[in-house]
């Protein structure tokens, strides 16, 4: 698609900064992206939501405006319920005490929202609130294919199978999950076709496990963005959930998960000083524009807070965001680069792409989306917070 | 005072977590401690509101309901003159696209909001604003201390009476404005007082340049939180600014600003799950609770992500955040501390000293407020964004 720049760029400049960018053609391209890697393997997409946390995001990654979707917090569960996103599952081990807010939001809006668990604890007390509630609850147990956090290990038949009996008959098993996370430390394309192997052996073993002794677990559910793009094979996977590949970022770029070209969103910032003594160009999108994620550190390619992109959105050859203070950006070239620092007088207006999309996103209530015809047009809301 | 933990403790379990909590007689001890200071030395105090960005907050920290009050975005400007406060410096160098936002501000709440800078370019976009508006506008002109961001240099004569001479008539220029920065590497009692000398040095000399050449400059206004708590002298100072200390954190705590026991918010988090073969302890708050800061990585104690107590707030002897996903928080011992594990189960209720108070802060749109009596009360909203 051919962006007409000049448009954006006029929009662009009645903008106040720091702001935060959409690129709706590079969302959509990521979207039909993995949409159609996961088509020809056979599985249904269960977008995660907490990266964008918007219902204009979400109806563009869904694949029905009920969903199925993926939501890490209660709040996304209530702010995409009432928007009609009805199939959910909260990705993040249930606490007992927010299971009256689980109910709450299936009565009121009809959602069918799931919840996961890793304990024979947790499942004491979904099948507690099933009781003294009478209602059922679907659930799905959590399982570890790598030791990254939480689950199950796969092959921990014992603690399956309790888990299970611990379940009894209100809650409604629905099957495994399992989030490959050690794989954002990876950047070998073959390492992470392997651990989107290994990911799916796992589940599959938990779930034969518990098959085995009879529960049916109709549901298999995989992801992680770097996973969902590399996996070769999902057999026996019904699902793939994966949300930070909508709009990409440098760690994901790091990795492999996508290019540097693809990241769909930034932050627009503005020049305000100059410390030529020390090479320094000062910007008004600091830390708290940026979020203060440096995930790029341990990468081979450390991006400081963000990597310096004209107006337009191409990147400055090595020039980044190289400190950050609450409200001020210190760009600098990059240490050892032997490039240039350009001129870039006061009051130039500047892209900065993000280290985290799901971090730098959180930092802002609102996208300024640079819509398919390359002018900046919609305002989409997002939520944050629990 | 002696706090009722036993009420506060029944209202903690009533709230959903992870949320953020506000102790306010520790609170109004950390302002009566650095108000003390700065009334004995002799000088105003502009509280910087950055950190708690909060009306509530701002009447207990301001010494008038009107100000003085430093302010970090133009957000924040809005947010306090519409609340009546309406002596500001908004200290980041000004953009010449934010004037007429700063000029509107001024206009509809009758504010005294003064803007800095340190260029000549900024300069003559001020003049030129003011001759455009018809209006003047109060300028201090930023000067760097210890080289650690924005600023002109103390002795640089030239720079200052330049930026002066293109200021011209219309802006009124106020004084100098400096921030010792560099004074949050600093960590041994006699360094800071040095900085704390430093900082007043380089007002001094800055402002004795403007004096030379005929501009009065009445206002030397200097401030970071550990050089306003190691100041001994600030003779020829008229103003401080500190932000952080109303809350303290574990960096202040590490380089020496405040206690561990002086910091007054905390994330309340829940228990979610155990990784028994990890020494893992699971919580409901990862880096999004927290935020991404790791300020105390470089200091002598790591805290990792924050630092875990009970649920009354007492430290728990080598327990820390020591990994973060976006929901979930990995607590574990400190490495090498050879200490054990304590049985948290499922549900128990923690708090978490944050690494930085303004970064975690940010991450939420209100302090659930302990008060004075120990008892859960008030809910003050804060904002966010710009």
């Amino acid at each position: 698609m051919t962006i007409d720049k000049t448009a954006a760029k006029a929009g662009l400049d009645a903008l106040d900064t720091p702001c935060l960018l959409l690129d709706e053609a590079k969302l959509l391209a990521n979207l039909d992206g993995l949409r159609g890697r996961l088509a020809a393997l056979g599985v249904a997409f269960r977008p995660h939501l907490k990266t964008a946390k918007s219902i204009d995001v979400a109806r563009r990654a869904m694949t029905s405006p009920q969903g199925p979707a993926t939501v890490s917090t209660l709040k996304e569960a209530e702010y995409f319920a009432e928007r009609g996103v009805t199939d959910l599952t909260y990705a993040v081990g249930i606490a007992p005490h927010k299971l009256d807010r689980v109910g709450a939001i299936r009565r009121r809006w009809g959602a069918d929202l799931a919840v996961i668990l890793d304990s024979v604890a947790q499942a004491q007390a979904v099948a507690a609130w099933c009781s003294a509630t009478g209602e059922r609850l679907p659930v799905m147990i959590e399982v570890d294919p790598d030791g990254h956090r939480s689950g199950v290990k796969p092959h921990d038949a014992d603690l399956l199978l309790a888990i299970g009996r611990a379940l009894g008959s209100d809650p409604d098993l629905r099957g495994v999950l399992l989030h490959a996370g050690d794989s954002y430390g990876l950047s070998d394309p073959n390492s992470l076709v392997r651990a989107a192997e290994a990911e799916r052996a796992a589940a599959l073993q938990a779930a034969g496990t518990l098959r085995g002794e009879g529960w049916p677990c109709p549901v298999v559910s995989v992801g992680s963005t770097p996973t969902a793009r590399h996996a070769r094979d999902l057999g026996g996977v019904t699902e793939v959930r994966a949300g930070v590949f909508m709009f990409g970022d440098l760690v994901q770029a790091g990795i492999g998960s996508c290019a540097v070209d693809d990241i769909a969103v930034s932050v627009l910032t503005t020049v305000i000083g100059h410390r030529p003594d020390r090479g320094w160009i000062i910007t008004d999108a600091g830390w708290m524009a940026m979020s203060r994620d440096r995930g790029t550190a341990g990468q081979a390619v450390d991006q400081g807070y963000g990597l310096v992109c004209d107006r337009d959105g191409t990147p400055i050859p090595d020039l980044i965001v190289a400190q950050a203070n609450q409200e001020h950006g210190v760009v600098a070239l990059r240490p050892g680069s032997g490039g240039t620092l350009p001129d870039l007088p006061l009051g130039t207006r500047l892209r900065i792409l993000p280290n985290h999309a799901c971090a730098t996103a959180a930092q802002y209530d609102r996208y300024h989306v640079i819509e398919k015809d390359g002018r900046l047009g919609a305002v989409w809301p997002r939520i944050n917070g629990w």
